[in-house]
């Protein structure tokens, strides 16, 4: 008997999850329908600031497979247009709306996964619907953009919230030669690094011409005839053309909250190791899922393509039949801004307090290369080491030259919650135009060890 | 009672464990003192090929701390142009011979270190004492090599062998604007990685005008009035005005030998995890000393500076009268040639057959950024995965744009003996500018678990 699998959301966490279970049954075993709210499917939403800003030319190249490819090699039958309304987890049926005609229609399934995503926050600010004010989350909000640059030819961006999304932008919008101001509420930009981390930021930023307004919260937009034309903040009004909105995003979870399904306390939908919900046969994946973080053993709502990538195949290896299970996340991000990188990994200082950790700090500044050979960067890399114990909680690299990607090795040691004891002698590579001979991982890990040294003997 | 430290080798391994000591017992608890054959001591032998081809200026940045500097602030007596010709366990004393004016002298000691190196292998080949044959190891190689160029303004430079030195020196005689031959008797050169990934390499060399010659045996070298001008080869003469060696190093351990220490079966110094030979008090640390490798459980000889500078360091701590162990090596190492960077850990194919492991291969290509970034390079990736259990024995890197130090992250996952299953999974950092999605560490190692679990499907 054929079953009938129906997929709510047509990016990666979807679409990965139904080419999976397509690998594994055929569409005699497995029908398989995919609904997708927006235009496109299965495309980068992390290169949009990439596109706005010129370095990629055309929209299409963010597309890795569109409706009709999956239609023919994978007898996958993807509706765009199609925002799913209600899911009825008694009736085993979901709701549809076809967004080009506004009629609606009902679809059985036997499997359901919800990979909905997440949306940019938008908070309840007096003006934050006037015109010119944008988030950034899926490909449509690239051409809503590009529209209203066109039509109105801004000349002054104001990018409100510094975190990955805000930086991404603001570099974007400053290649794109319109004056560039960001406004953030915390003492530094990318509040998921430590302040004394962030502070580099702001320098590539500055750097780059782009003026950086921190300690500024903003309360609201001023309008003329509907169009945004200034940021109301705490510090006065700052003028503004087009804003972008980079205040983080949040799970779309109320489908599923809706339908009764579990919520995490991260507001994200509660999932098993296999991906699978609070009902039975009903999976999820991607931004909208909860995910276990491995350091603070907490669940987590973290949006990321690299995760919901992941998370699809697992959901998919699951739902076509097979056994598959999601080990978990350990908070590693990265973002490149100009020429300046930064990462981090585990728990910063603020997470690490959170999580009930005791903990000390370590700073070490080195270079990428061998200190004696032209063209060597500076790299920053602080540790949040667990007290007594020397366990890695956390690390966060700021620098330039490939610095960001450094973060990898302290992401692979935490999955063994090793401790700095061990981390300073582990083999990394070494070559004069690659690293120090003492590498900007190891010399951290040895000057936390040091510490914890010096502790124990006080002991 | 003060006691009295005597150091053999003024190099990484030596005088980091000499100041690691230094720092734990003052000069009144603890004499030290340091024998350096050459003239300089702390330098970096891995930038020589830097310095040669002109990237680097003056021999002086490759030189860490002087003797002088050593003796003023840390009282370390550091004797130059000494060298140490034999030692005498039971009386506990050296004997030194005064390379400036041939005197000899007898210095007792209490504790013992030996970081006597490596040195590059000289076959004896017939004609291998002509002049304008170089090894190139120690500062002093350098020198001479710098003196004989200036003297006879060579034209052709044949590189005898294709490891890390041979093309590292390769590209710096081109730098020079010699006419370059690589003479390799291997397919490939570049051994330490399987023949698959060393073709890249060839192709580097090439592109930078190198003539590489693989599958050709060196045999000797023909001179006129006492100079090389050609290296014999079992597929005729190669042209020569100099010849450098590139066919590896082996550990100094005669010294040792004679004196009755222990010999690993690699050739090196046998020490356990405190770095202590065979004999009481008597430690050993560096290109000389044994390592133990983890994967293979065997005992290597790998001539890096970074293990020398750990090694050393664990050696001063406990001469010091601390406590630490080293916990080995997972054979790490990198190369960079032009823009082509090559980086291994682990076990290559051969290495893993000869340790008795049964294990299958995978490769995967991909991009080191988001594939629709303008500027991504191309990476190539390849697994020696065990049978059945599929943990990583080893990895293997060919790429542009910091390639070869994604290889950390597989040394660290390494060191726990990871996975393909788990490695999948880890949580890398992810950013269109710094890597695609599913970076290409997880994509191999999703191909190796998709290969396992067909073979375990049809088990």
């Amino acid at each position: 008997m054929t079953e009938k699998l129906v997929v709510i959301g047509g990016d990666a966490a979807g679409m990965s999850a139904a080419s999976q279970a397509r690998r594994r049954r055929g569409p005699e075993e497995l029908e398989i329908v995919a609904f997708e709210r927006g235009n496109y499917t299965s495309y980068s939403a992390c290169g949009i600031p990439y596109l706005l800003g010129g370095t990629v030319d055309d929209l299409a190249d963010l597309v890795v497979r569109t409706p009709d490819e999956f239609r023919e090699r994978q007898s996958i039958d993807v509706r765009i247009r199609h925002e799913v309304t209600e899911i009825d987890l008694d009736a085993r049926k979901v709701v549809v709306r076809n967004l080009e005609d506004g009629s609606g229609s009902v679809e059985g399934f036997d499997i359901l996964h919800i990979a909905t995503g997440a949306r940019p926050i938008r908070p309840p600010w007096p003006g934050i619907e006037s015109e010119g004010v944008f988030g950034v989350q899926v490909l449509g909000d690239v051409e809503a953009i590009q529209e209203y640059m066109h039509r109105h030819q801004p000349r002054r961006a104001v990018i409100v919230g510094g975190g990955y999304i805000g930086l991404e932008m603001a570099e974007a919008m400053a290649a794109r030669d319109l004056s560039v101001t960001l406004v953030e509420n915390a003492p530094e930009p990318m509040r998921t690094v430590d302040p004394d981390m962030g502070a580099a930021i702001r320098q590539a930023m500055e750097e780059i011409g782009c003026e950086v307004r921190t300690g500024v919260t903003a309360q609201g937009f001023e309008s003329t005839e509907g169009r945004v034309r200034a940021v109301a903040t705490d510090h006065g009004d700052v003028e503004a053309d087009i804003v972008v909105l980079g205040l983080g995003v949040e799970p779309n979870a109320q489908l599923a909250a809706a339908a009764g399904l579990e919520i995490g306390t991260s507001g994200a939908i509660a999932v098993d190791r296999r991906m699978l919900t609070s009902a039975e046969g009903v999976y999820s994946a991607g931004d909208c899922a909860e995910k276990f973080h491995r350091v603070s053993r907490r669940g987590v709502a973290i949006a990321l393509g690299t995760h919901a990538n992941k998370e699809g195949r697992v959901a998919g290896v699951n739902m076509g039949g097979g056994y598959e299970t999601f080990p978990g996340v350990v908070g590693t991000a990265a973002v490149k801004v100009c020429d300046v990188e930064v990462a981090r990994t585990g728990l910063n200082e603020a997470e690490a307090a959170a999580a009930g950790f005791e903990y000390f700090t370590t700073i070490a500044e080195s270079t990428t290369r061998a200190g004696y050979l032209p063209g060597a960067k500076q790299v920053k890399i602080k540790l949040v080491v667990e007290v007594g114990t020397g366990r890695l909680l956390g690390a966060q690299i700021v620098g330039e030259e490939n610095a960001a990607k450094r973060i990898d090795a302290f992401a692979a040691m935490l999955w063994h919650e090793m401790t700095v004891d061990d981390i300073m002698h582990v083999d990394l590579a070494y070559a004069p135009p690659l690293a120090p001979a003492w590498d900007p991982v190891l010399i951290v890990a040895r000057k936390a060890w040091e510490r914890l040294e010096r502790s124990r003997g006080d002991a």
